[in-house]
């Protein structure tokens, strides 16, 4: 992955400021979108001339019409094109001709439809690549721009301006946000309609908008993604400097059905995008609310620099309930210490409850607001504010927003902090709330919206550790070769994976294969008791299941009873499974704790590493951890820590540390046989015993699937 | 706990209905809260004539004035009292002089303020006895009647009329809530706040509204409770009547340090109060938006009778966002039979969706929405319907409103299931949001607020097991007295229990003590090896860290070595400590797994049992499950049942059935322990080694901590 910021794609400026555009599907009959759609070009005094198409009319709405795209004057730069979709392609061919390489599709009846409509997209995309045109769309909503009252979609309210930018894979769920923005006071600076995607991508959009001054924060809802590396590439990039919040739909088996049937999105693994969304430091709402909730926060105020939450309230259940909340996601609300609590009393007189959370009471004025918001910000221990107003009618909240602007904005620019409002109610608090807005400051209607933004503002502070270079180590190449002349058996066991695995160097226990009982024997006094042995069978995929491993042999009388004891298990339980020998295991010493380390490849992100506690901890309590690979060595060990058995080894509740290096290094060579070896589908080490450290690990078990 | 419905508290009624209301603290000073509340009192159209009373006026809002409360005229059953606290006991006292048999005192200054305080409301208490007056407050914001207009509080706004009456133990979360339901339309029948608590309870007003015909939902904002079990009786016989919805503060550590400032509750511990809230029935909000949303729902429709949920919708982004958001709370979204597809498509024609969503796509009409609502409503295979509208152009959300609301009356009563509505948005939606509220559809404005209020009436429905009867099995009096043999111990450990345990039938593993190599040698052999030795110590609570205990002891030699080598190493490490012997146990057989058992006193609730998963599981991965005692057999099942271990014990994961009839005998012990032994304060199995169905438990080590 890149660090790079991508250059701004020219191209798509005229989406976003075109100097003209062309409406082909303009209409004369109000009720119609065809008429909708002119009335919301022209409605709001954006610059650029439109040019309504239309066979017959000659003016609509007091513009001139022009009978086709070829007669419109310059400047033109944009098509708006909402016509059936048979004639769209046609169309778009026209306004190639004409010189415009810029073109949003709002008509239906492509791939959204069927094959037809499949194939209709197709022609489209062509006749796109043909005349160098960007397209937007097919089947969109189309693209509003707050700042300057463009607005080329069905939409017919303009949310306030602002600083979000709002790009949605679903046009209604971007109309129902800029509904709730509007009856909010919700500032946007775009919102942008995907519709199919045929060509202007995500990441492109990304990279358009990171150049874009008018917007701080970029919310995101996704149903799925084509090009999932190539979009967290970008994403990660631009996330570092503006924050990207992420509403993914299809996380159920329930979504995801509903979202196939949608926009055909391939939905991928619900665990696998959350993974990959969180590697790329990009934010994840876990509700619609949530994704306004928490670009607001960022859209106005900074980040917190740590965690510490002063909590400002008149009112003692609702700073309850605050504190309640901060604390819940992960943030503190810590008393303060007695120097702070002398110099808030020194100022607010002996009234108010000087705990965190500081309670001014009932009746606090606008003038008490603004001076303990100004002494909390400027406390060392406090990292953000966050302020509680319960209407009454002795209070302010219009003032109360001036005085929290003004102590907000008090501290030299670098030394801010961020100031969170939670206006608690709704009806004698809008005018105070769109006050806020204006002074911007986020303002929520509970205490608990307010604490997931700033928990997630705290969160987009977080370092990310660097991106992992794609290393391809030299003993990659054995291993590949080595599976290569495995030829096409697709499920490979541990007799197949050892002798690669161990001239590669990891740390697999010894072993031996032997084809007869006296074989057996000889191998077991080689390795030294006691030993294991397991039956090998190709297309044996579960052995215990068949009784095919027996553990703790300790003499030769034993190993000798046990290799034809597993052989006649077999033959019982799958008789047409054919045996090829039995797999002779030195016994490893009982470990600390036993971990599972694997890879998968998911069909829109590609190869992932998963890092679990053994047996029980992984399969029963979802004790695990995912990245995409490759990881560099930071990654490795923040996936330990996500994991209990992770902190365990780490020596939490005092246990023994594991050897934590060794895992970090087999979890590298992992991620380096995920880049080397593409054919590799599946890989597995389960379990891995773990010993204490500096005494290492031993892979007690492996299975892999090769790709065909 | 009795399943009775106590009977509804006579003396009450002034506050909810009063004849007539003196107002002790009137002001004639706009801006004063006496001027405010006798503002309140009169200004709806409440019918009870209002009395102010004031030493000098003769007369506030042209409401004739009163010197004393000895001169009100009948009708008068109600004063409210509003003057500074030192002169409230005298107030209260005239108010009994006159007949007045209810005191709502408004005024603070008691309890929450300190020694003085506390002792000032002692003497209210006290005169209120005295008079036989009921009381509420001190310190409260009073009470409002929606349906009648009667307003005694500082509140300005009267909310809609409806069925939810709220409860909040803090008025400012209270008057936040009517300013919430102020704008969005959600009607209540009362709003009490209830202050100090020094008299009236939350468990008297819960008995009260259940005969009330005007509340159908109780919403309740806790911030502690003083009579936990009282409580808990009058709420599980309420609430399985008329659902009750509970909003506690003071979950986390930060919050309960901000709920002790503010009332002086006693916190109690989170996870008891959730266990404790579940186990009667309740349902708790997990934010202050919940506690709203999931009472509306239940104030207007009937519970689903099952999970299996019909989304219905105008798009296909929302139409999937729902779709996680019911899928998540554990609810169902199944796509329809072919046969319901093939009804539904001959009503709907050929272009909606018919799958689960059900998409009605963009411009769907009034009709459609009804027409397919009383489909799927008809349907057998769901339960529910989630109706799904974004705003634009070509709908009407008023007209859908009215047209959900005909096909949700459409059903016999019997037979109706519930219809909750998500208008996503805002600003477009606020008329067609207030004519869901007039037709009794709940309202939210997003998918996930609308399937957590489904969830929350899908599990009130859910049978809850019987109240368990508090039995005292004979065998619990042996126990009751040898452990006050024992004496002022305190902390027990095994070897004290053990004798009691085994006397009184529990699974313990046969043991003997020793105070000489020899004897311990004696004693092994007499049980058989392999065996365990333990070091005995009064006061030693945690053998293992002083490596107190050696395991797998197969001969005599090993066991006259451990015997020495265990005082050897506790007087290396606790020197302090004298040891009283060793404990030679039989060592179990491997189990196939190990749990905790366990019982604690909480200070808000009395004895609480718990089931867990042994070791790791319980500590590291939080497995475990709560129940206040006594319990009865299912609820020994749903603890098991609530663990990842009981399930796995249940044969989860093909795993083998571990003893679970053994396990609810046990538990049933312990329950029966905790209520016949008060003084057993703490009580722990840990570990219990459960072996395969029928084949038993063994209990291989206890601990006990008795009160003083």
């Amino acid at each position: 992955m890149s660090l790079a910021l991508p250059a701004a794609p020219a191209d798509l400026e005229p989406f976003f400021a075109p100097t003209g555009v062309a409406l082909i599907g303009a209409s004369a009959t109000p009720g119609k979108l065809g008429y909708g759609v002119l009335q919301n070009l022209v409605g709001r005094g954006s610059r650029a001339p439109v040019y309504p198409v239309h066979p017959t009319h000659t003016a609509i709405l007091g513009l001139p019409c022009y009978a086709e795209v070829a007669a419109v004057p310059d400047p033109v730069d944009l098509a708006v094109i909402l016509i059936p979709a048979p004639a769209v392609p046609e169309a778009l061919a026209a306004c190639g001709r004409r010189g415009i390489r810029a073109a949003i599709v709002l008509s239906g009846g492509f791939a959204e439809s069927g094959p037809e409509g499949a194939a209709r997209q197709e022609a489209l995309v062509a006749t796109a690549r043909r005349f160098g045109i960007r397209l937007l769309g097919p089947n969109c909503v189309g693209v509003l721009a707050a700042h300057t009252g463009f607005n080329a979609t069905f939409i017919g309210r303009m949310p306030p301006r602002g600083a979000i930018a709002l790009i949605s894979q679903s046009g209604a769920v971007g109309g129902a946000l800029i509904d709730w923005a509007c009856g909010q006071g919700v500032g946007l600076s775009y919102f942008i309609s995907l519709g199919n995607r045929a060509d202007v991508s995500e990441a492109e959009l990304l990279a358009y908008l990171a150049h874009d001054r008018r917007t701080a924060v970029i919310a995101l809802y996704l149903e799925g993604l084509d090009e999932g590396r190539r979009f967290l590439e970008v994403a990660r990039a631009v996330g570092r400097r503006k924050p990207i919040v992420i509403l993914k739909a299809g996380t159920t088996e329930a979504g995801a059905r509903a979202v196939a049937s949608h926009t055909a999105s391939l939905a991928g693994t619900d665990a696998v995008y959350r993974a990959a969304l969180r590697q790329a430091g990009l934010l994840q709402a876990d509700t619609t609310a949530d994704l306004f909730g928490i670009a607001q926060g960022l859209a106005y105020q900074p980040p917190p620099t740590g965690p510490r939450v002063a909590i400002l309230t008149n009112a003692g259940g609702p700073g309850a309930i605050a504190a309640d909340a901060v604390a819940r996601r992960g943030l503190t609300v810590a008393p303060p210490s007695p120097e702070a609590a002398a110099r808030l009393r020194a100022a607010l007189g002996p009234l108010p409850q000087l705990a965190n959370p500081f309670d001014l009471l009932g009746a606090a004025s606008t003038h008490e607001y603004e001076t303990a918001a100004r002494l909390l910000l400027a406390e060392s221990e406090y990292d953000a504010l966050l302020a509680v107003l319960v209407p009454n009618t002795a209070n302010d909240p219009v003032g109360v927003a001036d005085g929290l602007a003004r102590a907000a904005a008090a501290p030299p620019a670098a030394q801010r902090k961020p100031v969170f409002v939670c206006y608690m109610g709704d009806v004698s608090l809008r005018a105070g709330r769109r006050r806020l807005h204006r002074r911007r400051l986020p303002a929520y209607a509970f205490p608990e919206d307010a604490a997931t933004a700033l928990a997630a503002a705290h969160a987009w502070r977080c370092p990310l550790p660097p991106p992992a270079a794609a290393a391809v180590p030299a003993w990659t190449a054995a291993v590949a070769q080595g599976l290569k002349t495995l030829g096409d058996r697709g499920t490979l066991g541990e007799a197949d994976l050892y002798p690669l695995l161990q001239s590669a160097g990891f740390p697999v226990a010894a072993w031996a294969t032997a084809t007869s009982a006296a074989e057996a024997v000889a191998q077991a006094e080689r390795l030294g008791f006691p030993v294991v042995l397991k039956v090998v069978a190709p297309g044996l995929l579960h052995k215990s299941d068949v009784g095919g491993v027996l553990t703790g042999l300790t003499d030769a009388t034993a190993v000798a009873a046990g290799f034809e004891a597993l052989l006649t298990r077999l033959a019982a339980a799958r008789p047409d499974c054919q045996p090829s020998g039995v797999l002779v295991q030195k016994m490893a010493p009982p470990p600390l704790t036993e971990v599972i380390l694997g890879l998968n490849r998911d069909p829109v992100f590609g190869p992932v590493l998963l890092f679990g506690g053994g047996g029980l901890f992984v399969e029963a309590y979802g004790d695990r951890s995912l990245r995409l690979a490759p990881i560099g060595e930071a990654d490795a060990r923040a996936m330990m820590a996500e994991t209990v058995v992770g902190r365990l080894l780490a020596g939490a509740r005092g246990r023994p540390r594991g050897d934590e290096e060794a895992l970090v290094a087999l979890l590298m060579r992992l991620s380096a046989l995920a880049v080397a070896v593409p054919s590799l589908r599946e890989f597995e080490f389960n379990p891995v015993f773990v010993y204490p450290a500096g005494q290492g690990l031993t892979i007690v078990d492996a299975r892999a699937i090769l790709s065909p």
